[in-house]
């Protein structure tokens, strides 16, 4: 089965990927967290009638949260293919992952459905229209919480209205190493978009990976929202690669030794921990970026990164790794990968 | 030309080298801050003159510092060849140096003459032979100032006795890294023995490197001096070698990990400083005497410590290099030799 994070994507030097989700409930039930067991079966059954007939869609596979182990969850959180709000309530969420991965219909959530197309690059209108077309189509069946006024109905009321969020995982080191990024986060915030680190609401940034999304969902339609961040997202393009041949040219010496320095650390290290890894794989990712390196590609680079989380770490070994233990497995994985 | 750091010695995986030399004064003469060009000429003859003879001893080269490029001077200071005292009046002071390097006569540094063997490894007993024969002949020649109370006069009282100062240049990563070097440094002080960086007196320990040497001339033989200082640097030779069994047992994913990530540092930097390149080397050097890394020799590690230095790097570059243009320059000799 392929990875999102497998294929190459558009403007692939700034943008690792481009995320839509939207929101949805439906009419007739409480809000997830209200409910029961069997109440949140009945949504689960309602959507999985509604999805039968979307095969045309591609083949989804459907996961039970509580059939999951503990380590298989946190993977599918770290791999972004769910969310860390759908393990709260094991025994009540689902999800249905179709087989290329792009797309997740998350089922109770904070919401009955969260549907979220994750694809590698910069890739709105496709992530749209994917979205888009599903939630059409479920919508034929399903009784979705909708106010004449208010648009769609959500558990949290800053989803109220769309329901969409759109988001992309910018990496923007040069922005970062002059400081810039700073006043790019106050002037994004200013103008109504969140900033945000790789595991959403509440993270820190690492790796020089910023994540910028919408924060309205009332009051504008779909197509603005995602325009508007997409001129957004283009501007910080356009942005971070002026900066980094201003780099090239006045402090190339010192980015070339920042860039293979990492390299070297990542290539001989015994021990490292996922944060270490991290910020060494954005440096290597900003010597492709810059033309330094050449031999490794984006998506290597951006599998790698999920690889050195810490339950993927763990994945396949039967015991419970100690800290030590993951740090010398991820030393390890990465000595041999890259 | 062979040079003294690229031979193997004895007990090569605590003991960098060994360096003997002695003292003396010629009797008729001022000791050479009094004098003026001419005496000290006078000086530097009656020395040529009477090693003239010495043909059977190896063949040595006869250097003016005034005929040195100052860059050249301060090369010759780096590889320990000669002291940086002798480069203060250079239009006075000069040397013979054995075509091996592993013996230098310098001439009107702080003494009319300065006897200097040095030694890879640990070889008190070759390194005491060789300054004792040259002394021998010399003095058959030479009438050297000697006093039969004090002995050998010498210009700075604390030479005065012997002339003698016999030192090694130990590695103790392992003491360094546990602490127990403090203590060490205490308990050397207290019976007399000296402990500086590689670069003499004054200097500070870089690279995990520790000259100690005798403080006292007056009122031991030679031999006790020498055989109390040899039995010093194996009780360290031991403390050494325990700790770093005990290190390998206790801390070994940390040491490799240590050591591995110094020589990818190494490997793949672009700009390094002289203080970091010892540093990095000095974790090589532990690899090696821990048995992490085999395919690399102490001769060789010992020689990069020496051609990394400030004036070494500049050699054969027509212009002066920036400090920046060094740092690039040292890590393209490092990638290209380790």
């Amino acid at each position: 089965m392929g990875k999102w994070f497998e294929e190459a994507g558009l403007e692939e030097d700034v943008v690792v990927s481009t995320r839509i989700r939207v929101a949805r409930n439906l009419k007739d039930y409480k809000f997830p967290q209200m409910m029961n067991i069997e109440e949140s079966e009945k949504v689960t059954q309602e959507v999985l009638n509604a999805m039968k007939s979307l095969a045309h869609n591609g083949n989804y596979k459907f996961i039970r949260i509580s059939n999951l182990e503990p380590l298989d969850r946190r993977i599918f959180i770290e791999e972004h293919l769910i969310s860390p709000g759908l393990i709260q309530r094991p025994d009540q969420s689902s999800f249905l992952l179709r087989e290329d991965e792009n797309i997740t219909i998350m089922i109770n959530e904070e919401d009955h459905l969260r549907i979220q197309v994750l694809l590698s690059g910069l890739n709105f209108e496709e992530g749209w229209n994917l979205c888009n077309e599903i939630d059409d189509f479920l919508e034929d069946t399903l009784n979705f919480a909708f106010h004449e006024e208010f648009g769609y109905l959500t558990s949290c009321p800053t989803n109220v209205g769309t329901g969409l969020r759109a988001s992309a995982m910018v990496h923007v080191p040069s922005l970062v190493i002059t400081g810039y990024i700073n006043s790019l986060v106050q002037g994004l915030n200013k103008i109504g978009l969140a900033v945000r680190g790789i595991h959403g609401e509440g993270t820190k940034a690492i790796g020089n990976l910023y994540q910028i999304s919408n924060q309205a969902t009332l009051g504008e339609e779909e197509e603005e929202i995602i325009e508007k961040l997409k001129n957004v997202i283009y501007q910080i393009i356009n942005k971070e690669r002026d900066v980094r041949n201003n780099l090239i040219g006045s402090r190339k010496k010192e980015i070339e030794d920042k860039v293979f320095r990492s390299l070297g650390i990542l290539k001989y290290s015994r021990l490292m921990t996922s944060r270490e890894a991290m910020a060494h794989l954005s440096n290597v990712r900003l010597g492709k970026e810059m033309g330094i390196i050449n031999d490794i590609d984006y998506n290597k680079i951006t599998k790698l990164m999920v690889q050195i989380q810490p339950a993927s770490i763990q994945k396949g070994i039967d015991k419970e790794l100690t800290k030590g233990e993951r740090d010398a497995r991820r030393a390890s994985l990465i000595r041999e990968l890259i």
